[in-house]
């Protein structure tokens, strides 16, 4: 089911500037019973990457009620499309802006089912992205180097691609943020410059911090990966995974996924 | 009008990779009496740039018809979508492709109107492109880059913004290329690491080597242009136009504008 500015609907204006320049923000979410999870998270998360771009954002309890109508019945996915609404030819922002709000649901896929094996294979990706601190942390729209990232392999028993960025610090996942332990503390590239600083790592950092676990958040070669104790990816989908082989590189299970991945679920006012 | 497929419609799926990913590539050309201007040069590029993301490139004459279908009766704009179309959720390119096509047309700008000064004023924007050597020069829909640099003036009497990327040197204006002519010799930027490497500016450079104009395409800094004899933009709606402001710098005339804009239109086998 798809709604659009609140109406079921399956297609947007052919001069939406969502599509003409990718101007605008996204989230996907889980949902779990027809509630999107982590909604407190999504919402604000939503809210400032919309500020980011001056975009408005929708009211927040008209926002969740639409997540809910197009909601599976038990597990599910949940896709919300923000856009700058339809104007008029240029780059230049409309007079009047009028977001268009699209929301739609999917089944959860295979990969993201409660069953499925934690650990994961990855692999670089030799795309390096490129670094724009005005967009850089922002889940918007403009997403080809992930596009062409991720096309780089099409071997099923590779989950997912690693990046750097082109100054050769690492930086994220295709559709992941990364995180690993090292000496019984927790690392995950600064995200100034490029990729997305997406729910679940923000929740992972939180949890870290509840726990006491001494968190990095810096510029970090590739090599700080392949010495770490622990490697993981995570996103607002498919929750916590192990990194159990990179390329050539295996790493056995030291425990940290699963204290982590309980925290990461934990809800704290 | 508005063409989706080749049949007459307004909207386009809300799960098109175009507005999901911006996933696509696009032209903006000039129609006179119906028929699109520079067609060889438009279709050539476009089937470069659908090559260059591994889209699948509508066939020339079907193209051309649907152009010629959506112009204006007198002179107009066309603008061309191709998208990678409808595909699963995820970065993952479809198993099977089918681009969108979306044609369409509006009237010819007042700026663009050939009653339009020939002089502009321009300005330095503060913000710097970031370098991706594998989407440069591509006309592609990931333009959030375009969209926040021409949000930093309101003001009518700037008719562009000049763009460095982040490592200082020179590239382009928001919607247009740059040259620029210092003893008597063609300058403009290299495009390998970012900005649109546009048909005007495609043709301007091969109408130069007809007439034994020596031409430079590589890293210039500000200081360049700011000490260039005459210094132009140029797209394929606005064709060529002469800087006479850049800021506090002003410019008079030294005809090379005229000489240039006359090559750009020049039809040679």
């Amino acid at each position: 089911m798809i709604l659009v500015n609140g109406r079921a609907a399956d297609s947007v204006s052919a001069q939406d500037r969502g599509l003409a320049y990718g101007d605008g923000v996204f989230r996907t979410l889980r949902t779990e019973a027809g509630q999107p999870l982590w909604w407190p998270d999504h919402y604000a998360k939503l809210a400032a990457d919309c500020a980011a771009l001056a975009l408005d954002c929708p009211d927040e309890t008209e926002l969740h009620a639409e997540v809910c109508r197009v909601a599976e019945a038990g597990q599910g996915v949940a896709k919300i499309v923000l856009t700058r609404g339809v104007g008029a030819r240029g780059y230049a922002l409309p007079q009047s802006q009028a977001t268009t709000r699209i929301v739609l649901s999917a089944p959860l896929p295979d990969y993201a089912q409660d069953t499925a094996a934690v650990e994961i294979n990855a692999r670089w990706c030799t795309l390096r992205l490129g670094r724009q601190p005005r967009l850089a942390g922002i889940k918007h729209l403009n997403r080809l180097e992930n596009v062409l990232a991720r096309a780089e392999w099409d071997d099923p028993a590779i989950f997912e691609g690693l990046l750097c960025d082109d100054s050769g610090v690492v930086v994220s996942g295709v559709m992941s943020n990364l995180l690993w332990i090292s000496h019984g503390e927790l690392f995950t590239p600064d995200l100034g410059l490029c990729g997305v600083a997406g729910v679940a790592r923000t929740r992972l950092l939180r949890a870290a911090g509840r726990r006491g676990i001494r968190t990095h958040i810096d510029r970090f070669p590739p090599a700080a990966i392949l010495a770490a104790d622990e490697v993981m990816i995570c996103n607002s989908v498919i929750g916590l995974r192990r990194v159990a082989r990179l390329d050539d590189k295996t790493w056995p299970a030291a425990g940290w996924t699963e204290t982590l991945k309980t925290a990461l679920y934990e809800e704290v006012d």
